[in-house]
């Protein structure tokens, strides 16, 4: 099968069809038409196979999960999500593979109206590039420098999960098969905050997805703000099914240091609390506050109002074992 | 070195900074301010070491091309470039190489005051995919689809050099060092037709850049404007040192199915033929007629004005060996 006749049959069959798309896939480039007194937010990430997710992971899933980082990122920004461009490299042409993988890429796009406006599929070793761009009106998007010194420090969701499924999957714990599939649905399936990130744009002064762990995107609002935090242990989000595999201590160091939980990680001046937790309330989203940040340029840990010494650093693709 | 301060030292230190930027490289997404009445055209591409150019090709060369050929299809496409983002891939952090494809990177992007907004390091075999933005006036661009029988076919420069030097490479034919090197130019810093792209909005009816032969290319505008083609082989533009190096014949084939060459093909009707040929002479650019489009669904080839035979279909990347 042809290079071009791979991303016809393939490509062009998703159901999205926005009305400031001009030109869709097929020729040299796409045609966009952005509207006005918006900015265009724009992020791109690289998935590589058996560095971002494990060799053997289903491809529906690679594909779900190509998307989901970028969203996430645009979440992160309180930008909403519009077009997609999908970089594909593959090793061979496998029809049953890309069904699948296209199912997840189209799965997402559809929940968010998001539209697949141009790519490349080429052979080599497997992997993902995906650039997603989104709207945000202008002087409402939310960045990683806005945190003032004061401020609260939220998280979204539970942590950690993501990071105990590949554990399970590389046989280092055992759980329940029901409690497993949980886990790794978390890493494979991992949803983007994107409604959450909007819902922030009036309250929040900084926000980051947290995909190398939190500590280490902790660490980016910080230096990007010039704030230090202190983070309280005893209140970290983490699923009872973590908490009981691994024990409380292996617990809070997985859910400061495991990536892949695609939360969103933000700050919220004491002004905007009450209005913030109202607001996600609301909307049925899991809110946690887990720590201040002040004037020193250090994140330090808490637990029981004592102060604990934390040791890793948080994920960092090349000091990662491969999975 | 950790995966961000790579980001940060070497992808930072640009020199473009465009006032639509409103934030750049280093938070979860970039922020853009489009202009009015504009229409933003997006292209991704995706290059892999060892399908799209040898393993030994230099790091500057990979830069280079890794944006011209995003740049090319905004040429065709008669957009001004603004903005790429860059996904790459590397075995390995290598800050001598690094430095020289980032160099190879800003040295175009410079010249076309383009400014990388974002992209992503990943750890694995050598992959880089751009995702480049443009911009072009309201119903002002040029696509596949325009071109209508009767109408006069171009192409810009010269034909089958870029494969010739793919040749040399592999030691399949030999030439004297002094054409070697040029050839090898034309193959490593291919120069994108993105000025030209921008004079042809008011006169092409269609255009496709070069980049997987005249052929095939040729084909894709054929098919969208439901068109057929015939190709004069005696007006193809070839080098002299791709004649003298292959003889007529196989110098033809090469031009008619080399791919590599990021010239521009468009098509114009008889009413601007006049017009677009004095402001493309004008500037200094080569065009040259090599046919005609007619009202079938084949693409024909001509040489003394009698019918020829094509055999190959031109260039395409999963049926093409590894170089």
């Amino acid at each position: 099968m042809k290079e071009f006749e791979l991303i016809k049959h393939f490509f062009r069959e998703q159901a999205v069809k926005r009305k400031d798309v001009v030109l869709g896939i097929g020729d040299d480039c796409a045609l966009l038409l952005p509207p006005e007194r918006q900015h265009i937010a724009v992020t791109t990430d690289t998935l590589v196979a058996g560095v971002h997710f494990p060799l053997q992971t289903e491809a529906r899933a690679i594909g779900h999960k190509s998307v989901a980082v970028s969203l996430s990122d645009l979440g992160a920004m309180g930008a909403e999500p519009t077009w997609i461009s999908l970089a594909l490299t593959i090793p061979e042409v496998d029809e049953a593979w890309l069904s699948e993988f296209c199912a997840g890429v189209f799965e997402l796009c559809e929940f968010y109206n998001v539209q697949l406006v141009g790519g490349d599929t080429t052979q080599g070793p497997l992997s993902i590039t995906v650039t997603a761009q989104g709207l945000t009106p202008f002087d409402k998007h939310i960045s990683r420098s806005g945190a003032k010194a004061g401020d609260w420090v939220y998280v979204t969701g539970e942590l950690g999960d993501a990071a105990l499924a590949l554990k399970l999957l590389q046989g280092k714990v055992v759980v329940d098969d029901v409690y497993k599939a949980q886990m790794l649905t978390k890493l494979n399936y991992p949803k983007p905050k994107v409604l959450v990130g909007q819902s922030l744009r009036e309250y929040a002064s900084s926000a980051i997805d947290l995909s190398d762990g939190l500590i280490s995107d902790l660490r980016h609002i910080c230096q990007a703000s010039n704030v230090g935090a202190n983070i309280v242990l005893d209140d970290l989000p983490i699923s009872p099914t973590l908490n009981d595999t691994l024990g409380k201590e292996n617990a809070i160091e997985l859910a400061l240091t495991g990536g892949d939980d695609y939360e969103l990680l933000f700050t919220v001046s004491e002004d905007n609390k009450v209005g913030m937790e109202t607001a996600l309330t609301h909307a049925g989203t899991k809110v946690s506050c887990i720590g201040q940040l002040n004037g020193s340029d250090k994140i330090t840990t808490t637990m029981d109002n004592k102060p604990v010494q934390i040791s890793a650093n948080g994920y960092e693709h090349f000091t990662k074992k491969n999975v």
